[in-house]
């Protein structure tokens, strides 16, 4: 990775926030606090920290105005409201610095079919196959060995990593990022039982994505039986997720890795699921409802808040006692009632 | 996807059925019960969707005999004993009339080894690739990217599809269909403990896979370790299931996605498990067993039936205090037992 | 698969172990000790196999010194203190033989950019991509359709399997294996909320796996945000696992497939999780730390053992009865006490 020399009050003048201290001063790179150095930039997000603020070496720390003081105390410092989200910034800053940008055009190796249509301003990698009519809008970036079906679209500055497969009819929208390996648009889990056996239901949908959608590796979105998935703007993703057909992802939902979501299902905005959560299908989950991790929603949710359902680990000789009687706990609540009805 | 323009006779004509009202009336599209137009064909599978028949705009539902009446009121139908199946039939002719068939024959950037036999008839996609001595028979198709192993075989009309891995040695009979990113014949999970250390046991088996088998998106199927892992006929795999070394599953049975086997596990015949089920290693499965989402199958299942055990969901502050309970369930019954003893 | 010739006296010198009877006589595989015919050699591993061992037809058995005898009377037996370590080698043994090494070289369709460094006994196979300053060491194997971004690093005799997604910047040590489309150092999943949406925290770290580490078909390791997400020597990882940014997972720690590890979370040496298990992120699990299938790692487990937690199976109709319960469970508590009190 190249060397990346920055001058704080550059910084400053880039990202913005009240710089406090010498401006020439320079950082190589973003630190946590506690083991940040001399020559690096580092950030208070969370107040519990406060305590690794004072030991830092960082040359500058980013906090917010009521730790201003503090953040002096040993070097420079900038001010601004929201630390974490400065932090973010400044690692876009230096991914900009620090990564070779794609090259725009057609790498010789790639497979072009008649009708497609890449702007002179995409980039197809190495090994990438882009299908008949498929379309590449300007900034795309299809990497090396990924794939575009037939009449896919992918929008600006929308990146695939590598290996991605992106089937047919498919699209996705602008400044997008879709890690390696995920599926997009693999038929949906789909069949009629006929006399013990299973009759396919062929998948005539595709994927409707949105802008600025962020999809993680190895995820899988199925395309919709009659009609499109949707998955909505701003939606995030992580990897190994199985998004099942006809489901609708709402703006701003972020999921976290190893989730199910099963058909026809749809989810409100600004929702979020921790890892491994399995939703099932045909629900309706509203707006701002926050699913705890390898919680199963085996119901529609009408109220946003925060829901949870998951079996307390133990050592495993006290689980197996609780786990063995809870097969009985229905039998259990008898008794009680028997007990209350004597007393 | 290009427009297709179907009479209603001809559709009659070719998934049978009988046709009540105008045979010569276009339809152009399959639609859900109560987004269908006036140019779309719809069908009523399930009788609580009655209400929506009524108001249905669709130029023709197909129904079961007894709702043929409520039917025809509103325009044409098509009566068949099972509707949802003829729903399926319709969904395959349709597929079989927008989609482009893969040519047969070998594309230019593809590497077929020495000693590989690939039939006239079968198709082989850009980049993909063939190592020595795979056959591939009559009608089957590798798709762009695809890597079929050394000595692996593909059955006839059996579609893999871009980037599938099917590793060496492994073999899938007629009328399957791999989605995208799966992996047959990783190998599997096994190693010897050596004074704190792993030592491999290589894989020597390999995958059977049976006739009309469908495997999911990224889904992964490992090799056995000395004799094969066996997928018989008409299993369908969602995606991003994991099944281990030495598995039989049996014929007919479904998996929904983010489901795992582990290793020497044998599930029967016609059975399901819905999303995130998990299966413990070397167990025994009756046929028609139904196991429900997110279930853990820790002990061997004799008796068909359906079976189930997960975490109810709840708000995260009932959650929280009934968690915290759960781990003195054990106590809490022999409290209730020395109540017991005294009344 | 190539026909495999051994007398027994030339795997007892091959591999140790005390050889009983002929050793002229010759197997051609191993198998299973219920199922081994007269030309195959197995194993007894646990004693409560001892019964099979009478009436294995096996030509050899390799057995533990107390079992010698009866081995003996059903024909050669090689004594040694582990029989399934000795079958693990017995695997290897063969898997040398049966299977055609890598070729070293780079294949014609491969890409290799400028400024990669390929060892000339390192094998780039059909269809890899090997991207610039990249780094293969001797006896390295990057299987066909593999890809190695800029600067990535495979240590000596180390495996990538077809598709494997290995990206910028990450490193592996020696004597590695990583199964068929792993992706290893996709983007981490960091986000800062900022006015209802996600901005992207760019990942500026890598992924650095140390020796003798398996990675299974599918499995996703996230690249760091500031540093290293670390894999150290000797874990083993099943398939379709997800490791999350910035985790430690220690020396010879093994997980089963469908595992989640949230990001930074730190793993300690010689742990186990079963299947589809789920550690949430920032916590820290103590060495020698045992986990259960299907269960939710929580909060921090700083004490050797072995923890469970996840719903006991049941008929359908038993646990919904229990688990509606369940809901109730404070509830019932408090009445438990209530009754209590009287008594």
């Amino acid at each position: 990775m190249p060397l990346v020399q920055a001058r704080l009050d550059v910084l400053a003048a880039a990202l913005g926030g009240e710089l406090h201290g010498d401006g020439s001063r320079i950082v190589e790179a973003i630190a946590p606090l506690e083991r940040a150095g001399p020559r690096e930039i580092s950030f208070l997000a969370q107040p519990r920290l406060l305590p690794q603020l004072q030991r830092s070496e960082a040359a500058c720390v980013v906090v917010r105005p009521e730790h201003l003081e503090q953040a002096r105390e040993r070097g420079a410092a900038i001010v601004t409201d929201d630390p974490y989200l400065y932090f973010a910034r400044l690692t876009q800053w230096w991914a900009a610095r620090t990564r070779s940008p794609a090259a725009p055009g057609i790498h010789a190796s790639a497979i072009v079919e008649p009708g497609a249509r890449v702007h002179p301003e995409a980039s197809v990698g190495a090994q990438a196959y882009i299908g008949a009519g498929a379309r590449l809008a300007r900034g795309a970036v299809v990497s090396a060995q990924a794939y575009v079906g037939e009449g896919a679209e992918i929008g600006e500055q929308t990146r695939l990593a590598p290996r991605v497969v992106f089937e047919r009819g498919c699209r996705i929208g602008a400044r997008g990022l879709v890690q390696a390996g995920a599926v997009i648009g693999g038929d949906g889990f789909g069949f009629a039982p006929s006399q013990g056996q299973w009759v396919k239901i062929e998948q005539l949908g595709a994927v409707a994505i949105g802008d600025e959608v962020e999809i993680g590796a190895n995820t899988c979105i199925d395309r919709g039986a009659l009609e499109d998935t949707v998955i909505e703007d701003g939606v995030k993703l992580d990897n190994l997720i199985q998004i099942g057909h006809n489901c609708r992802i709402g703006a701003h939902t972020a999921m976290a890795g190893c989730t199910g979501v099963a058909g026809s299902t749809r989810i409100g905005r600004h929702c979020t699921a921790g890892g491994s959560a399995m939703i099932l299908g045909h629900l309706e989950i509203a707006d701002h409802v926050h699913i705890s991790a390898a919680t199963v929603v085996s119901r529609s949710i009408r109220k946003p808040g925060h829901y949870s359902g998951f079996f307390p680990i133990d050592e495993n000789a006290a689980w197996e006692k609780n786990a063995a009687t809870l097969r009985q706990l229905h039998a259990l609540r008898e008794r009680i009632r028997a007990l209350e009805k004597k007393s």
